[in-house]
C-alpha cells in the first residue's frame, strides 16, 4: 500500500449509526445501532473512483430518511441492514481523489451518519464557498432543504404578490424558508404547526400573517376559512391526508399545490383517505410532486437568492441542534413525533477552524 | 309589438324539459318532466340585450349535467327548480339581435333543452362555418367534448412520441378523440370501457393499442400493469377513485394526470378514497384539472387540426342518437349508467337543408 509503514499513525476511531434492517413506517430508536469501526485517513491508492473522504460536521434529520427494498434507480437508500445510515451532511475534505475536491474543502451532500465517510456519489457533493454564515445552515436553509423550498415555491408554485399562502409543517426545515420567502414576494401567508410553542415563533421570528396548531383544530376546513376567507392560491404540502382534504376544499381558482412530502402519512398502513379531488376540476387546480435530486442544477441561483437574504438579517432561520452521533437515533425519531423544534441537525465534530 | 298584426302568425308550440329541482348525485328521471309551452318566432323589438333566437336541432347529453344551489360565478347552472335543462347545442337562428349572428346562420353552444331558446349567453355560442361534416358532430367531437379532449391533451399533457397513454371512459365523447389524437401523435394508448361492446369499438374501431372492460378486473392495478409493463406517461383521468388510485402506483417518472371529470364519483354520498397521493412526489408527477369554459379562445386552433383529420377519415367518431325531447331524460340517465354506446346527443328536429 502507498502508505506504507505510515499506515498505523493514520488509522483513526470511526463511531457510526447503523439501520439494522429496510424501515416499513416511521424509524424507532431500536431500528438503529451505534458500533465503532477504524477507517485509515487516506484513500487507498489504487481506488480508481474519484472518491472523497470526508470528516462529517454535521448531519442533517430529515423526514424522509426511511429505507424500502428496491427503491428506484438513482434514489439514495438512507436505510440498508447493517450499512451506516445516509444521510445530507457538511464535512471537511480530509483526501481527495477528485479533481474538483481536495484536503480541507468545506463540502455539503449526501454522507453517512459516521465520523468519516468515503463519499463515492459526488454528483450530489457541493463545495461551500460561504463560510459567514453558520456552517450548519449547509443542512437546511442552505442546503437540500432549502433549494426543496425554492423549487416547490418557484419553480412549481410560481407565486404572485397579493396571493395566498399556506404551509402545512410550516416550522420544519422547509417550511421556515418557504414562508418567509413568499411573504417578501408580498404573499399572505399562513402556517399550520404541531404545537402552540411552534406557532409563536412562526408568527413573531418568522414573520407569518398567521399560524396555527392543527392539533388545537377538529375542523381543519373551518380554520383554514377563517384564516383564509377568500381562499388559498398556493399550499405548499408536506403533510398529506386530512389537511390535504381540508385544503382542496379551501383552494381557489388556478390554485397550485406543490407536493413536497406528506409526513402525516409514512407510518400509516394505509395512507388517509382523500376524498376532495373533484376540487381539481371544479377550480382548475394544479397539484404537483417534485424533489430536489433532479434540480441541483438551480443551486447556485438559489444562493444568489437567499444569502443576501440571510446576511441582511431578512430571513430567520431555527434550527434545533442535538450533540454526538450517540444522540441521532432519538433526534431523528424526533422529527416524526413533532418534538423538534426547527430543523432537526446534528453535530458530530466541532469545526475547529 | 313590431310584429303587429302578424303576431299570431308567428307563434309557435314549444316544447321543454324541464328540471324540477337541483340535482344532488346523478339525474334520475323523475327529476326531469315535459311541458309544452308558445313562443314567438320573433325577438321583442324592446329587447335590449344582443339576444339570438335559435330552432334547436340536437342537444348534447353531458357527464357534468346536474345542478347545485349557489353555482361559482361563471358557470352554467343546467338545472334549476322549474326552468329548462341548460346544455350544450346545435340549432338555427331564427332570429337575432346580435350583430354576429343573422338568421339562418348554423350555431352551437350553450342552449336549453327545448324547441326554441332565446340565447342571452352569446360569448359561448359559435358560428358553424364548416358543414361537410355532420351537423351532430357539433355537440361531440367538434363542440365542446371535442375542445375538452384537445386542452386536456396538448395543454395540459404536452405528449411526446412514444410516450404511454391511459384513458379511463374512454369510449365517452371527450376520450374517443383524446385516444386517436394520442395516436396519431405515435403514443401507445390504452382506454377502460364499462362493457366489453366498448372495448371492442375502442380497438377495432378507434384504433386503440389496447382497451379492457374495467368491471372484469376486480384488481385493477394488476390489469394495468398488464397492459404498461412500463408504467404510464400520461393519464386522461374521466373517472376518479379506485381507478385514479390504481393508476397513481402505475405513472411513470414525470407523468402527468389531466383531470376532466370523476363520473364515478358523482352519485357517492362520500366520494372514494384516494390513498396513493405520495406517488406524485415519488414519481414528480403532475396532475391538473381543467375545463373547456376557459379555453374557448382554442376553439379555432383546435378545428385547424381536427378537421383535416375527420375528413381524411383519421378520426372516426361514434355517436348514441337518441331521437326526440321526450326521450331526452332517459338519455341522459343512461349516460351515468353507461348504457350509451359513444357520445349521448338528442335529435330535437331534423336539419332541413
Amino acid at each position: 500500500m502507498a502508505s506504507g509503514g505510515n499506515g498505523e499513525e493514520l488509522t483513526v476511531r470511526n463511531k457510526q449509526v447503523l439501520a439494522k434492517d429496510y424501515i416499513t413506517g416511521n424509524p424507532r430508536e431500536s431500528d438503529m445501532y451505534l458500533t465503532t469501526t477504524t477507517t485509515k485517513l487516506k484513500l487507498p491508492a489504487e481506488e480508481e473512483e474519484a472518491a472523497v473522504l470526508v470528516k462529517n460536521l454535521y448531519l442533517s434529520c430529515d423526514p424522509y430518511m426511511r429505507g424500502v427494498k428496491n427503491p428506484e434507480p438513482g434514489r439514495p437508500q438512507f436505510f440498508a441492514p447493517n450499512a451506516p445510515i445516509v444521510g445530507y451532511g457538511v464535512g471537511k475534505v480530509v483526501d481527495s481523489r477528485h479533481p474538483e475536491f481536495k484536503a480541507g474543502d468545506l463540502v455539503w451532500g449526501i454522507t453517512s451518519w459516521e465520523e468519516y465517510s468515503v463519499i463515492k456519489r459526488t454528483e450530489s457533493l457541493f463545495k461551500i464557498h460561504h463560510t459567514d454564515v453558520p456552517l450548519s445552515y449547509y443542512t437546511g436553509i442552505l442546503g437540500m432543504p432549502g433549494l426543496t423550498a425554492y423549487v416547490g415555491l418557484y419553480e412549481i408554485c410560481k407565486p404572485k404578490a397579493g396571493e395566498k399562502v399556506f404551509i402545512s409543517s410550516a416550522f420544519g426545515a422547509v417550511g421556515q424558508l418557504v414562508g418567509q420567502l413568499a411573504k417578501l414576494m408580498g404573499c399572505y401567508v399562513v402556517g399550520s404547526a404541531g404545537s402552540d410553542d411552534k406557532v409563536e415563533i412562526l408568527k413573531n421570528k418568522l414573520g407569518f400573517d398567521e399560524a396555527f396548531n392543527y392539533k388545537s383544530h377538529r375542523d381543519l376546513d373551518a380554520a383554514l376559512k377563517r384564516y383564509f376567507p377568500q381562499g388559498i392560491d398556493i399550499y405548499f404540502e408536506n403533510v398529506g391526508g386530512k389537511m390535504l382534504d381540508a385544503v382542496l376544499l379551501n383552494m381557489r381558482d388556478h390554485g397550485r399545490i406543490a407536493v413536497c412530502g406528506m409526513i402525516s402519512q409514512y407510518d400509516l398502513h394505509e395512507s388517509e383517505a382523500v376524498r376532495n379531488l373533484m376540487q381539481l376540476v371544479l377550480k382548475r387546480i394544479r397539484m404537483e410532486g417534485f424533489t430536489v435530486l433532479e434540480n441541483y442544477h438551480l443551486y447556485s441561483s438559489f444562493l444568489d437568492t437567499v444569502l443576501p437574504y440571510i446576511r441582511l438579517g431578512k430571513i430567520a432561520y431555527v434550527e434545533h441542534i442535538v450533540q454526538g452521533l450517540d444522540n441521532g437515533p432519538a433526534a431523528l425519531v424526533d422529527l416524526f413525533t413533532g418534538l423538534n423544534v426547527g430543523k432537526t441537525l446534528l453535530v458530530v465534530a466541532p469545526h475547529d477552524d
